[in-house]
């Protein structure tokens, strides 16, 4: 869980990272960026900010922010109701991100699990993803991402998002975050 | 048609729009600008140059220029082979778009039909995009859209891409640019 106090403050310096990155957003998506802590409340480590542009029965593209060194942890998207799952495209578009799926693991890795999670983190083969830069995943593909010292901006654009049905290889991880006074 | 010079120009110029916009393009990318003229020859007043980032049976990104005043011309995305048709969302990153679909039309509309080609734009309701500003079309929408003054990049957010399947209104017209030396 999070604060109303962490809530507003991750969502002006995420506002920050948007700017650097050129991103105009409308008054309304400022006042409502998504802030994940994934349950774990611990958002400097582990977290993600994020923009729902558009989110139909068939596709999806939002915009993503990650502080300096913030991970979203491992997870995957698996079929629901006949769907295979979403599909999904992550582009740099500013800052750099480290992102992990299945294959030949990197030998010395760019990002380092958060302290005390690693058991939960067990795809290690490399993606650099450099503005301008992208890469696609399948669904049910097992994957996290984690900003390098800069932080990251990186627009996602995918079949239908339903955060509900996602799997977390960490059992304490809760997709929907708690805001508390 | 369009001449290998014409198509090396209005990339050079594509790309100007897009390091306004703050937009990074990998240099293939850069090199592979789509310039579309529609078949009418008349690149200034009927085109649009895009990038395609994705387009894989499930979805498809893409960031598009308009040149001041470049009219791209009226079209809908029928369904295909069991698939609704293309579903789209225009979201504004930079100048001012002017979109027009089905609807109560616009008394006095930002924008101007093409000279000579006026019988082919039939629908009037405008919707006026600026930065941030998106809208979203369902699939079998006739649609037509004209930049300001300035010009502007637009990001397209859609289920899959099939060009060669849209419908435009004007006969003349052929989606796919020839080029000549």
């Amino acid at each position: 869980m999070i604060t109303a106090e962490q809530l507003a403050t991750a969502r002006q310096r995420a506002l920050e990272y948007f700017r650097r990155a050129g991103i105009v957003l409308t008054p309304e998506e400022q006042a409502s960026i998504e802030v994940a802590d994934f349950g774990l409340g611990d958002l400097e480590r582990t977290g993600l900010e994020l923009v729902t542009y558009v989110n139909t029965e068939r596709c999806c593209a939002k915009e993503l922010v990650l502080f300096p060194r913030q991970t979203c942890p491992e997870h995957w998207h698996p079929p629901v109701d006949g769907d295979p799952g979403k599909e999904e495209t992550f582009r740099c578009r500013w800052g750099e991100v480290y992102l992990y799926v299945p294959g030949e693991p990197a030998p010395h890795p760019k990002a380092t699990p958060p302290a005390g999670r690693e058991a939960y983190y067990t795809v290690w083969h490399e993606i650099v993803l450099r503005p301008g830069d992208q890469y696609t995943l399948a669904p049910n593909t097992p994957h996290w991402f984690q900003a390098g010292d800069e932080g990251a901006v990186v627009s996602e654009f995918s079949t239908r998002s339903r955060d509900e049905a996602d799997i977390f290889r960490d059992p304490e991880i809760q997709r929907i975050t708690q805001v508390v006074p």
